[in-house]
């Protein structure tokens, strides 16, 4: 029975004004498009509620249902499994045009509803022309976005072993700062502490950052002049919102034909109905030459031959312990919660706006990566130390045991 | 938990077959969209592999969520009420247009989910564009659609006083034929039936119908050499389908300038959120002149003040006895049940293709009624006489006792 709740109503609410007040800063007359799976029911309808209270002209919910992938991959034809219903497309850039707002509502990686399917054609079976338009606005900065995660029982099960789904909303609601009297107090405080780190990394204009740890030992180059910058984000006509909550990150987009060395990652991550463990690439030239996994190889190399730029990096970001993500001990199997527990990097598509808020035309000749995809994978850890090397060669320790170098007590 | 079905995955599994081997029979390279409520969810995954394993192209299952509704009707601003979100209209008008083939799956009134809203409010809250596209589609034979119900259990809650999901199930089940070895043959055969009754009702050419009973006193004219039909249609380009399931009617459009009397509902109707009881109507030159309702009232003013065509009748439809859906002695509360265990009428709406296969440009001028809206109300039951009345005014018995008169043991 969908209509019930798994978690008391208070805490949906407190989350719900969250997203809307401090997530995507919902204004007056404004839609708002609400993408959630079929589990995610209370926490929309609570979005809508707290969204219409706002002043949101409409709330557009679109609910997604993993097994209805499943049967279209299971036994759909093989020609359409990457076919995307015009409406789907048209939905998203209209309400983009119109200056819409965007709530992306996470989960697990639903990696048990798409056992024992052919993982090729699992791996075709997206909605590719709705992902363009998607990519587009984000990297255009063309809509307020906000990327939460909802708890489910199967999500649950997925981190924990049992569908204790009481215990993950208490995980989510600890990084999400539900805790504090004021969350959205809470976080605008937060941002200025990351907008104020990645300021001073920007500052510092390093060549390269230099990981070393367990099966990691890479060195990838920063773009000169680029910024460094947190989760608060801001479209095009200059409305601040926050992309990710929670976020704890501070990243950039390092040039894309400088990465060398290996790299090993340290939590697993659910791709495309996959989970993908003990992840090895190797780099050469900012190209990925080399891909070995424990599980999920296929699902990897199929992303990684989508086009020339997946090879190459799009971001890195640093995270430290100071992350309520990391705190709550959990790993969630769920990019959105383990990125922000974890520095990380991401083949694919890089954000031009690291070059300035009116970047150049032509990003890419700056070293800005370009894709269709944009995929994060998390590489840190305390037993991960990462340097800052300037120009002249010296390394700068920024990371040990987990913590900024300039945070030690 | 969504992904739990509440019934047995056999029945479910032959419910789906029977949906789409004997409900739309879906042709080969089809696309076919599914409307389905949240609750919905196993059922509209059966259906989908179902769909796909029967050639579909792809399977567009569209989850709606009456909390949304609420919540717009609640604290959403009054002026887009009516509003239909762009995207919804272009995928059904597409979706047409490409020989799609359409599911729709009912439950419940969702009285218990609009409860203490604004009633007014909440008659507007429609999708009033979305409709419109439908209406068409329906009325000119543009697409193969069958209309269904699956077992929730808030439906079950508003039948039994219970959410004993599986006894709606099991009643379902029955009005189904799922209980015979061969449901789509069973199906088969009862429209041969149907369509027998239909072409023996057109063949008598009555000028008139009349019903007696508690509270009912009602003449109806028929529109010279219109047709009866029955529950298997037959889309523009000639594919049969059935439009219900189940159905268990005969039915012709009446003259809509030609009623004179009252009529009392037997049954409650369930109707934009809100369940009308008690309704009784006056006629006058074809026109309703006078509402009454013990429960509901103003959403039926409402309804009728959408257009002139509103408040004059679109159907007549015979039901007797004979009902698999009558035989469960349940009231379902729901009109696609209600409806085929009881004869009923429908203001709104009539049918021009009850004037032939190439029905005239304009139906309107030869009695056919034309509105936005078509809604059904039943009428009939074993108290009920209806009497077909010739061009001589000679009265022949039909219905007596609640069954045909011919049919009679």
């Amino acid at each position: 029975m969908t209509a019930a709740s798994p978690t008391d109503d208070a805490r949906l609410r407190a989350y719900a004004q969250l997203v809307i007040g401090a997530g995507v800063r919902l204004r007056e007359g404004q839609e708002l498009l609400v993408h959630a799976h079929l589990d995610h029911a209370a926490l929309a309808r609570a979005i809508a509620t707290e969204g219409y209270r706002a002043g949101a002209r409409y709330v557009d919910v679109l609910y997604s249902d993993p097994w209805l992938r499943g049967a279209r991959v299971a036994d759909g034809p093989d020609d359409v499994l990457g076919w995307t219903p015009p409406w789907m497309v048209a939905r998203l850039q209209r309400a983009i045009d119109d200056g819409a707002a965007v709530v992306g509502i996470s989960a697990g990686s639903d990696a048990d509803v798409f056992r024992g399917l052919d993982q090729a054609r699992l791996a075709r079976a997206r909605f590719v022309d709705f992902e363009r338009v998607w990519q587009t606005g984000v990297m255009e900065r063309e809509m307020a976005w906000t990327l939460i995660a909802g708890a489910t029982p199967r999500w649950a099960q997925e981190v924990f072993g049992e569908p204790d789904v009481d215990r993950l909303w208490d995980a989510l609601g600890q990084a999400l700062r539900l805790d504090e009297p004021d969350p959205a107090g809470a976080w605008q405080r937060r941002l200025d502490e990351l907008d104020a780190r990645a300021r001073a990394m920007t500052e510092r204009g390093f060549d390269r950052l230099r990981y070393r740890g367990p099966g990691t030992d890479l060195e990838v180059g920063l773009i000169a002049g680029a910024r460094w910058l947190a989760g608060r984000a801001h479209t095009r006509d200059g409305h601040a919102h926050a992309a990710n909550l929670p976020t704890e990150e501070v990243f950039t987009s390092p040039h894309r034909l400088r990465a060398d060395g290996v790299v090993r990652s340290t939590l697993p991550l659910a791709l495309r109905g996959a989970l993908v463990e003990g992840l090895e690439l190797r780099f050469a030239g900012g190209e990925i030459v080399e891909v070995r996994a424990r599980e999920g190889e296929d699902v990897v190399r199929g992303e990684l031959a989508t086009d020339d730029g997946a090879r190459r990096l799009g971001e890195l970001a640093l995270v430290d312990d100071s992350s309520r993500v990391g705190a709550t001990g959990v790993t969630f199997r769920n990019t959105l919660l383990d990125e922000n527990a974890a520095s990380h990097i991401a083949w694919g598509q890089g954000f031009s706006w690291v070059l300035g808020e009116d970047p150049p035309a032509d990003p890419a000749e700056h070293g800005v990566n370009d894709s269709a995809i944009h995929t994060d994978f998390m590489i840190g850890s305390p037993e991960i130390e990462v340097d800052g090397i300037d120009a002249r060669g010296a390394a700068i320790p920024l990371l040990r045991g987990g913590r900024w170098c300039d945070a030690r007590s």
